[in-house]
């Protein structure tokens, strides 16, 4: 397999995934968050899946195409584990985050998703959605199934199971 | 349709043309012409697909993964317009050539595409294949069906029917 496919494939499953999610939380009130605005075409994606909800968006500095750039109020711009710290206004009311660094270099990757969980999981609902690639481990936090089509491991799905950690 | 959607729309066009390009080329003996390495995606794809053929890489400087860099014979660093200028040693040796500049600029990667165009005809062999997005126009190439599963104008593909261009 080459990087070409195994870049596709990735692709294929990230959306699949945050179809899925979608449909998980239709019932549910709440805000969305995208971790890391890149050159925003996943937050594309994402503000077609919600036209209704405010999409949040955290990013160090803007790259993302012109027609991609979230409006002022909604983000959240500097260092994520600053933002995310600060970002009590979200306290209990995402319903669903994406966090996907993307770098390429897996440790990295699992690193910053191991110091950005205990910071995304209280913001998340009960019931409400995480969706990330890399694989995480936290409090709070419990795999669900992934949709027809995507691997085990090629993504990840995860429901905030209790509301303790917000307090 | 997101942009998400169709950046994987255009990565699966380019994979299925650059798979359905290289059975036609299978009996046609000569290298393959990457125009561009970027990160060095599209060039592992290429160097799976032909583990047996020279692929020159042509670009202005290597910033891919270092697991995807060419070796340096193989190797044309700098602008485009200079260096296939300088590929005479390619002249009518090339199987398949690929082109996508892929800035997301229309404008500009039809410019581009203008310029690098009758540079890139002269090297392809009778009967060798370009794969390109965006569309061309040019001497000496016919356009020819895309495989199954690619709509007319998501990608491209041109077959080099004469060989009065390479004098």
């Amino acid at each position: 397999m080459s990087r070409l496919d195994s870049f596709i494939r990735r692709l294929e499953a990230q959306r699949a995934c945050l179809d899925f999610a979608a449909r998980l939380i239709q019932g549910l009130e709440g805000d969305v968050l995208e971790l890391g605005l890149g050159n925003g075409r996943t937050y594309d994606h994402l503000r077609q899946l919600f036209p209704d909800r405010n999409i949040y968006v955290c990013e160090r500095s803007i790259a993302a195409h012109p027609d991609c750039v979230p409006p002022a109020g909604l983000l959240l711009l500097g260092e994520m584990l600053d933002t995310l710290r600060c970002a009590r206004m979200l306290t209990d009311r995402v319903v669903l985050a994406h966090l996907d660094p993307g770098t390429g270099d897996l440790a990295a990757s699992h690193a910053l998703a191991a110091e950005l969980t205990p910071l995304i999981t209280p913001l998340l609902r009960p019931g409400g959605i995480l969706v990330s690639e890399p694989a995480i481990a936290g409090d709070g936090l419990s795999p669900i199934a992934l949709p027809a089509g995507v691997l085990p491991g090629r993504y990840h799905l995860y429901r905030r199971v209790s509301s303790q950690l917000s307090t």
